[in-house]
């Protein structure tokens, strides 16, 4: 083998969403881009607020000796200490610059934080439907991801997640508002979860963390709150990107917060400090770390997918599809009308409907609809969400 | 141990520049930081050239749906297009934008490069004295260092590289202009190193990549001209850094560049784009990616650096230090008067002269000065340079 074998081999099973989106490349060469409806990437196309463009204007002009330069290697203090400020008059938790790290978007934090808590062959639970690529990031750190499926509703089953501890189990990762589902998990999930991993932690005599991957928590509808993990679970960790909260994925631009009671915080804060230096991100991108510094607690206008999400589940309802109405993030995670997802989602595809399968999420029998595109999109598409279920309906 | 053990052990030996760093940090202080003589970091002191700025300003101001969105993992097309362009028509090898993959920094190329290539247990030949996180970015993806001395003027010791092959060995990992030694490899040792590169190939009927790290390419001195390992060797990979030549290290972006004819070309191009994706960068940051692709070719004003280096190694050679004059870089890597070199570099310290000793990088009985500092604080250096080496010559 030219490259290495496990590359070769991971790469083979990758990712469902890169492929149907490369695929869809092909139909909107041969229909023209206007006539094919792409679900598949989660790319938000509200742009981003006019406050992150005047701060990067602002910060763009800025005349300062060594602007571009390096900095410590957790992030810019100010940066550091302007997220603390913001989280703690948020959420009362007394966070400072030192539990801020700043990251490479969201995955670059999880893979920071897998990197420094895993030794090979420690374990990781990870709820499912997932987003597949924590898979990638807990093997890059030589660990073994337990998957363990929520329940009907997608919310967590926590007594499934007690089963899959092992003495092996380091963190338990969990992602929500969740991609693919939209789920949100109440408050008193995550306290259950929280009890969970302090019981098993003093059983094992070894900390368990709670990793939050949270880059769709400001991207919620409905009044839904999000509980703020670190006021149900002591040993927690969150991975936070600006990434979908003011439509920057492409900036790469998150931190990791500790909480201040954290397990051995300080092992943590140097592991992740070094694990940040030699994963080769060496630090978060100095521009942005400056641009979003200033414009704490700003972000996308969330009525505008509010809106989609709306003009989605009324047309794919009355088409008869059935689905858990999303309480955040702009994914729609629909059950798909036969068993097997990927030949329906084939046959989307023939009619220029362009998902996901659910299979890739490793929630096989359904398929998922990113919603982060026009309106025209969502509306166009609906005749042929509407064919493609009368078409299997009949069979 | 509550972080990984393998973590918890890579910290404990850790970058020696970094502990001096932080423990200059304790010094300034002290003494304030106008009294402390701080060679010890490589951030580039020399400004950013104007282009950047202009450019930086530019790309601000524009307003383009999906600015800051995803792109292909890869990279915009258009900046990997300037880039091949610019490269092709400097040096004549037919570069395309399918041969350029934009990556965070060099740092995270090498990162990519090492995880395409290597499984568990596979070698790289690394030259001593060598930066010292090569070891980490082999590490990370499961490799094994073979460090391999370099003769005693810092030039290649081809037949020692020759001795260091097995079955196992993928890559030969260089740094030219080399940090922290500042030498440039000539076009023939290049070329005896190609030949050893197709030979060991051969042999063991497995591609063999040359890989070479340039950061510091753009900054040489005395007209002094850095061969294009494209030219000398098929199987090479570039990672290049806009970090030293444009004074932005903080900002993370570079490139990684592959021969047209490279074994096994079009798997080991997939294989990056899927870890860059995995390793968690995504992409390089976006914004940077449109700056870069206006200013191809431009670089900081190195005769700044020029003038630091000739008012370096007069100062120290008035003294009675011996060392290479660098032909690159902005590093200086001095014979220490002791064999013992962080002993040296103590004393040094105790007369506030922030060093590296060669320890850090496999160089013991060196010490390293990072020159990218103010003029004056050479210039201020110099008695404590001086009175340091008369101690351990008078005893």
């Amino acid at each position: 083998m030219p490259i290495s074998n496990k590359i070769h081999g991971l790469i083979t099973r990758s990712s469902w969403i890169r492929k149907m989106f490369e695929e869809g490349l092909i139909y909107k060469k041969k229909y023209g881009p206007e006539n094919v409806y792409d679900f598949t990437l989660g790319n938000p196309n509200v742009p981003p607020p006019s406050e992150f463009g005047d701060a990067l204007l602002e910060v763009a002009a800025q005349s300062i000796p060594g602007k571009h330069g390096y900095m410590p290697n957790a992030g810019y203090p100010e940066t550091r200490e302007a997220i603390a400020a913001y989280l703690t008059a948020k959420f009362h938790i007394p966070l400072t610059a030192d539990h801020i790290i700043m990251t490479c978007g969201a995955a670059g934090a999880l893979n920071v934080t897998m990197k420094t808590i895993l030794d090979p062959g420690d374990e990781v639970i990870i709820p499912t439907p997932y987003f597949v690529e924590y898979e990638f990031y807990v093997d890059n750190a030589g660990g073994i991801s337990r998957l363990v499926p929520t329940k009907e509703d997608f919310n967590l089953d926590l007594e499934a997640i007690r089963s899959a501890f092992t003495e092996k189990t380091r963190a338990v990762l969990i992602n929500s508002p969740n991609n693919p589902t939209g789920r949100v998990y109440d408050e008193e999930t995550i306290r259950g979860l929280a009890a969970i991993i302090e019981e098993k932690g003093r059983l094992y005599n070894r900390a368990v963390y709670l990793v939050s991957d949270e880059p769709y928590s400001d991207i919620v509808y409905d009044g839904i709150k999000v509980p703020f993990i670190m006021e149900c679970c002591k040993n927690s960790i969150i991975a936070f990107s600006y990434s979908k909260c003011l439509s920057v994925p492409g900036e790469r631009i998150g931190y990791l917060a500790l909480h201040p009671e954290l397990a051995d915080l300080q092992d943590v804060l140097s592991g992740m400090i070094f694990c940040n230096r030699i994963l080769g991100y060496i630090n978060a991108p100095a521009l942005m770390q400056r641009v979003i510094s200033h414009i704490q607690g700003v972000h996308v206008n969330v009525e505008e997918y509010k809106r989609k999400r709306d003009l989605l589940c009324e047309g794919l309802s009355a088409c008869g599809y059935s689905f858990a109405k999303p309480e955040g993030t702009f994914y729609l995670f629909v059950r798909s009308p036969i068993a097997d997802d990927v030949t329906y989602v084939r046959a989307l595809q023939l009619r220029r409907v362009l998902t996901t399968p659910g299979i890739g999420f490793g929630g096989p029998g359904y398929f998922r609809i990113a919603y982060c595109v026009d309106d025209a999109a969502i509306t166009n598409a609906m005749p042929g969400f509407a064919d493609t279920l009368k078409e299997y309906q009949n069979r």
